[in-house]
């Protein structure tokens, strides 16, 4: 059985691997106050060319949304979403869960778009009435989105322009990050995300690690004692070393990108064979989550030999399904596929 | 530089390592419905005598402890421990993060008292207003505890004896279970505990694994909906795999016991070098964990060739320091603290 | 300066007034344990013809939906309401703060329709991710709805059978619950409402009281240790007195229905009022609250000698305005009214 | 049966009710942006001789201490009480609720002392671990206390200097306010505690209102958007005019003070009274509450005639009960009291 079904079906990196195995005698301090995260904070602040940077690591994707907005807000505040983001629906509300209301706007294709926030901002302090409503307090983008699409740096420019204009920080979920920045139709790079986002994560669960997430605050703004607000989520790892080995291994000869273009060449060519065969695209991908619209018939019998993802019901007939490839799809894999397509 | 400071400072037992790197490449479902994930379950039911638990894993000990006593408890219900219980002081306020009263109740060398639970509900329900007071939902202990020290088979009865009367679950933190049943001193087996308790957790962070924690509800008692809970508390982790693997690993030939054995058998030495060289303890600990009462310049030197963890204040001139041996402890770190001492 | 700014403006009844007057010297047991909340408890019940419903006092609505809804609900648990519904806009994230989403569904005019209810929770089991998705765990509607309209009993019995289908607790925010009742357009009683909603609330607050909703379990179905859930989330008043000797006399000779029907009264001469001045109404509402489009410039001359409310912008140049009409709306009101339209 | 059980039994002052009545056609804003809640915070201001002071209204008190503390402190903060205060105990958790601990230190006869804070915050930033630990973000007293005796004005600056010093604002619970400032063993005045204290508020509940207590930011330093926290906790009363023109009444005319020296005038005859018979107190209460010790016996005949309440088992034969005087208590009540000792 061949399987395409996410991008978090095999373990990590063999050299993420390797690197755990030299360093496992080695006696470190504990949550994060080890040498390998130091390290690791250090390299990303030198791929983000944002040296005030302060990296935090944490071990998931869910529990880094939770931990950055619910740190970040006041009270009063919830946190502007894409109705199709991740927070918006897939994390069995951990954003309220710590008591935060996540704002949902319509979006095109997983994207929102920046004159929409503009306009949800500025209507809601024009309303008499909005000491009543959620503050908006933050805006939430990922990039790649959960349809793998991407911002160009104009979009990302604009939205967070409107961001600074209202005074609200742009926080960019990176779970994917690495498939977003090897795509090969993008124009957005790592110290372009730095400059433009006040918060973003960089995906380690996805990209090459066996968990961890590094979150960058840009610019000297994590918020007071993170480390404390970390604990008090049930975030902070007690074994640190985990997620500075794995990402400081990432992060040293350009890993985390080579990894990433691989996934994205095997991206490319699954494109081309499902294009070939005359498959039908739900929506153009530019990275490594490709969905087509399958007949159901079709899918039926598709699923005997290879795993992929349902994605949603598209008529009484049809369903999106969703193939992600990731740094751990071979040529091989492709070929199996070839076969029962 | 050699390191007694506690009993995470090394990675995963080789072995644990091992059987990663193995199972790398295998396709494997996420969210903790992999086929490691269900034979570590498995294994872990026959380990606890206990046929019907139901086993979840989890990341880290403080998460284990906010996920599980937050999804039992109904809102109206804190949680009974010790005031020197790790939820008390040593969570960052993990439990109250999420809504709950910790009540702290004394306790003697790390250990609540079954007379003091059963006054305690007792005298809560006696009293009048008691719609007013946050009620007693759970009894929370650690086994070893805080402190080194263990409950025996009678205290553990009576304190099981005390919940059922008042239909209040029991819960115990065994972070270092491990080297709790290792103890040369101990009259409890894991099924003793499967028996006793309604919930406990099998530590693996401090015993072997590079992460994690196997919580076990041993009488079809996990909470409705619970992957639900995890995922909105950020606490499900997406490859499931790191934990099974490795608590498949654990929980194979006896590979858990047999480091924990280890690790006392090395506190042993520990404590008898110790004993010969004259240094006060600050209580009788069978477990890995050694308390030693040191003067404060006589402190000053030694923590230049040795690390421990300064634990409190004895008095103006004396401080309490913890000494802890692991599974990763070798008789060369013990031959190396000799010529310090 | 007259006013039809919202239906809050004047303070209570004077027969309420009255009886606080009245009773105000006896001494009374706190926290509604005393005779006027038992005898207020008991005319509701017989409004109701729900012998077996228990009945709870609170302050305010925001409040009361806050308290229902977060006891009721399990942490994994949302709450399906109408885009426009109170809960979802205009109560500053309140159900939120205590852990818990909004579903919200669009709407029409202020309602939900069963369909899509059903359709949304068939949905949502089909989806074989739903462990990552919050759970529907109760239906809100508001009757009258924030835009003045009503559910027809037809319409009510299908919301009703859907969410017995699905087991999910249909909760109705009657904060106008008065208005709807004594509309002429409605074929729904209170023992209607009783018997189709699982909870429903009583207004008091909007509808002869200082501040007072009741809220009516119908069917032993109150949470447990709801005082205590009440008491912690600030919501137990001290001097229960207050809501019950209010909700007694409101529920005493009819009080309550005579002076929802007098509001009614006014409201359909100044519907008439306004529909032969040729205002253009943006909705047809049977209850007191109605709702105009203005011009712009018409609205800035209007609002000199008259209080209403900004509603919502309609067009560039148009704004939607209420007008609400209450127990203490007097036939002067309305004459000085015309005069300025 | 005549009644001393607690200092709420009755209504409202006579003259809040009239003001009540008067005012009550008005057509007035809501959410406390009405010309009554203005004039009381102006009055209040003067109460205070504390012009910069912001005043709100809230309902009751453990809505008041659940609202200003959780919006006080950061996540990473608890408040620091004593272990008899009304928020350790007797609020059902309301707390925690909110997400914060309760640092609960010893206290003697209620009260906290000033070198045991100074003791516990200087500890914690010396312990190398407090990042793991919740920070002292706040101190709560009450005064009077629940035992209801006072803290001199020595005692307050010194409180009040280890808060200035550690950065720690000071609030006070002045539930029964007037009957501390009343007493007439006490050198506080109303300007002391707002020089004193950070935050502290007026109880009205307690004395002379139906509810309502009057939370004073002594200093701009309320919360940020506190409207929108207080609606957001389903503490914004819709009718704020029931708390504006009660506490403006109270405040009109040294009302509040009048009838607080009037309660301790009654105080003082039943403590002479007590002291006279023979009775055994469990302490001196210079204020409205007085606690005496029975014998279990007699206290079951006195119980048959007098409403008292019982406050805590002294021993096994021997009971604590509490005696309140109020506002409302009269020389009859006296005389029949004295009739039943």
């Amino acid at each position: 059985m061949i399987s395409f079904e996410s991008d978090y079906i095999a373990g990590a990196h063999p050299k993420v691997l390797e690197r755990l195995a030299e360093t496992n005698m080695e006696p470190l301090l504990g949550y994060g106050d080890d040498k390998y995260c130091q390290m690791a904070e250090e390299k990303i602040r030198q791929a983000c060319s944002c040296p005030d940077a302060k990296v935090h690591f944490l071990v998931g994707g869910t529990q880094t949304n939770q931990v950055v907005i619910s740190s970040v807000l006041d009270d009063y505040e919830g946190v502007i979403a894409a109705t199709s983001g991740h927070i918006s629906i897939h994390e069995g509300g951990a954003i309220e869960f710590t008591g935060h209301k996540v704002i949902a706007l319509e979006a095109t294709n997983g994207k929102l778009n920046a004159a929409d926030i503009d306009n949800y901002i500025t209507t809601f302090y024009a309303d008499g009435n909005h000491d009543h409503i959620v503050f908006p307090g933050m805006v939430y983008i990922s990039h790649p989105t959960e349809y793998g699409t991407l911002y160009s740096k104009d979009e990302l420019t604009a939205i967070s322009n409107v961001c600074r204009k209202h005074n609200v920080p742009l926080y960019m979920d990176g779970a994917r990050l690495g498939y977003g920045l090897a795509s090969r139709q993008t124009d957005v790079t790592m110290p372009d995300i730095a400059r433009l986002c006040d918060i973003f994560y960089i995906g380690g669960t996805k990209v090459g690690a066996l968990c961890g997430e590094a979150v960058v605050f840009t610019h000297n703004n994590a918020p007071k004692h993170f480390i404390t607000k970390m604990k008090q989520r049930g975030a902070l790892l007690a074994k640190g070393r985990l997620l500075g080995i794995q990402f400081n291994t990432l992060f040293t000869d350009d890993l985390y990108m080579e990894i990433s273009r691989h996934a994205i060449a095997m991206a490319e060519k699954l494109k081309s064979m499902l294009k070939e065969k005359g498959y039908r695209f739900y929506l153009e991908s530019p990275t490594n989550q490709q969905f087509i619209i399958l007949e159901n018939e079709q899918m039926s019998k598709l699923v005997q030999n290879v795993c992929f993802s349902f994605w949603e019901k598209y008529d009484d007939s049809h369903t999106i399904v969703r193939f992600a490839t990731s740094w751990s799809t071979t040529e091989e894999d492709l070929k199996e596929l070839e076969k029962c397509l």
